[in-house]
């Protein structure tokens, strides 16, 4: 019932100086959206209690085990079915005899920030003018700074060799200048802490002129934070995916992955790799 | 006012078939509380608007790289003051003019099951029995057996070897069976969707003598989806958070890093590793 779980993209490789046009795998993101129907006060009701980025395929295992973990059910018998009503929403339905305490398990949510409670409804609104679209035809990087980025990051990155446990970003402009890094267990946290500290340096409107490097994957949600904050070029020692690649070919950002010294993929607007 | 981002612990290092005790680095995981200050029908208001996981440190940057993401705020003149209330708490007060939707930017989160309001208050949870403590003192695993969780891993892991974006995890048993493996881009989803097909399997209890390898790093989060899921080992192919450390101890569950095929680390519990 769900989509695939890859997708091909046309992308530009860059290597070793040489550019060419070539399709590539992108591992599918998209939201799942989880609904519960549960007794209360002798009404059967249905509720929405969580939406998560995934990659399609398993999504009823993926809704049982996620309740699972938030002592929901504790075992089969505790469900009467499990549907998958539309290709990105699940349904669980419990037995007449399972109390649910939905106040407890919101307090057993953490949030993090991202598309809202359906990536193409934010995509839509997106298009809708309520977040930015990149409007600058620039910057403009040469290919050398992007091969450069990976060894200017490690230079600077102490937790992380220490460790090994924590993801990195940092801003660089044209010139290759490293002007901020953070670093983080979670990677939406190093770049809200990254674009926070611009925030109160008063520097948010030079972010367009930047580029955010990222140690990890590009996601949807990096994508989605690096456009609110009017950073027109994504580039990620990782793979992007695939509703990161849309949202960025959908405003106008550039997003570069597997950035390496020697080779790199541009996957959209490569007008502003030169 | 945060805590220090690397905290030392004590860990057994088995390589080439050796096994010794030292001390290593690991990367802090802690919560950070976000609270918003602002004007509703001519009264200050002040509430907890998410809970992030997160490496302390910038925590003022955090909260207003993440605010800024969320579209409630635009610039730094949106803000009256940004305080740490206690070190796992900032609060933003926001100008007097500034409209904040909190409806709307409920529906912008997303939500990940993880440990609740506060890690802390949830290992305390724990201590009271309302999560379950691992009570086995098996299952006990050859060291030649985590050393081969990799390759057996990678032979099945198809998507992640055309994408390079996907996380994996899978359950092992102590004869090196691979028993179940997911992919997703989210290493929490694939842990969810492998736990509820066992669930949906009727082999929930089956676990207790499972191990769960997970591609990534250990979180808390992952720590916690398999304490509940009775799974009394976790190993993963990087490095695994304090706090994941932390739960580990406190509930009996043994927990490995850096697994590689000539060495890894036992961070915890290594009694079940023979």
């Amino acid at each position: 019932m769900s989509g695939p779980s890859i997708i091909t993209s046309r992308i530009q490789r860059v290597e070793n100086g040489v550019r060419s046009s070539r399709m590539d795998d992108l591992a599918v993101e998209e939201p799942l959206e989880i609904q519960l129907g549960y007794m209360r006060n002798g009404w059967r009701v249905h509720k929405s209690v969580a939406v998560t980025m995934r990659t399609p395929g398993h999504d009823e295992e993926l809704a049982v085990g996620f309740l699972l973990g938030e002592g929901v059910i504790r075992e089969a018998g505790n469900m009467v079915r499990v549907e998958t009503l539309e290709p990105n929403v699940v349904r669980v339905e419990l037995q007449d005899d399972v109390a649910v305490d939905l106040g407890s398990m919101e307090r057993n949510f953490y949030t993090t920030s991202s598309c809202g409670v359906c990536g193409k409804a934010s995509i839509a609104a997106l298009r809708m003018g309520e977040r930015p679209i990149v409007k600058t035809s620039g910057p403009y990087f040469p290919e050398a700074v992007i091969h450069g980025l990976g060894a200017a990051l490690r230079e600077t990155q102490e937790v992380f060799s220490r460790t090994g446990g924590l993801h990195a970003a940092a801003i660089f402009d044209a010139d290759g200048k490293l002007n901020g890094r953070r670093e983080d267990v979670g990677r939406h946290n190093a770049v809200d802490k990254l674009i926070g500290a611009q925030v109160l340096a008063g520097r948010l409107g030079e972010l367009a002129g930047s580029l955010l490097f990222v140690s990890g994957r590009a996601s949807f949600e990096l994508m989605q934070k690096a456009m609110v904050a009017g950073i027109p070029i994504l580039a990620a020692v990782g793979a992007p995916s695939s509703l990161a690649v849309e949202l960025a070919q959908e405003t106008g950002a550039t997003l570069v992955g597997f950035v390496r010294e020697n080779r790199f993929n541009i996957y959209t607007h490569p007008e502003r790799i030169t």
